[in-house]
């Protein structure tokens, strides 16, 4: 009850509403984005393979996968809620299914933390592209 | 000289372009930004205190600041060289003070994790602010 009253505060003020905390998760997709798109240019040979680079990226979306969701994922911001939201109700009616996806993505991108080469690169972000479909099928809406 | 080889790779193509990298620590400010704004509403009264809010904040912000830079800060992608950079060269040149400011925002970030009351948050926010301040003023370039 206390977390329902105070996060009220940080609610969109109206149907609709923009609502920061929105905008807040769309960088946290597009850091996630773009780290899995280095490491899938390695995976594809687009980009040469490099161990500093594989791990960083590896750990960094490990990072943004883990980040607490308390302030991300306010109540009331769902698609057609909160302006250029494209998320599911079922994110706050299953938000254990949404931590476990959340988890399973930072398992997969802490596996490629250390993937030797080019080739376990791939197999690791095959596992990472496995964990963004399952969420977004479940957790995201269509385009808005 | 094996890293150097590498970033090549990942730098912008030609003086002045874009580059990807340059984006994905915007959103990595941006995100750092958000969550300061959160722990500056509580602290000013604008926001109520919720203790979950303001351990999420500032463990989001540590996490921030302990991102691997690998990916994030590539040669060749200062000011003037990467198109909406403000990076100065100094970044690249004092590597290990850049660290250090990185891990002074991430202590103090990590600090207010636990923090009683708005009194406390705001206590916390003086050190982030600090820490942002100083890490700006020597790694920081001048608007474009």
């Amino acid at each position: 009850m206390c977390g329902m009253v105070a996060t009220a505060g940080f609610a969109a003020s109206h149907a609709g509403g923009e609502n920061k905390s929105v905008e807040a998760r769309h960088h946290q997709m597009q850091m996630i984005a773009y780290h899995t798109g280095i490491l899938g240019g390695i995976a594809k040979g687009e980009m040469e393979y490099d161990s500093a680079m594989v791990d960083a990226a590896a750990s960094n979306i490990a990072s943004l996968a883990a980040m607490e969701r308390a302030t991300l994922w306010i109540e009331g911001t769902e698609q057609g809620a909160a302006a250029d939201s494209r998320a599911k109700p079922e994110i706050w009616s299953d938000a254990e299914g949404f931590a476990a996806a959340f988890e399973d993505l930072e398992t997969a991108a802490s596996a490629v933390v250390g993937a030797g080469d080019t080739a376990a690169v791939g197999a690791g972000m095959g596992d990472i592209g496995g964990a963004c479909k399952a969420c977004h099928e479940k957790y995201r809406g269509p385009e808005n």
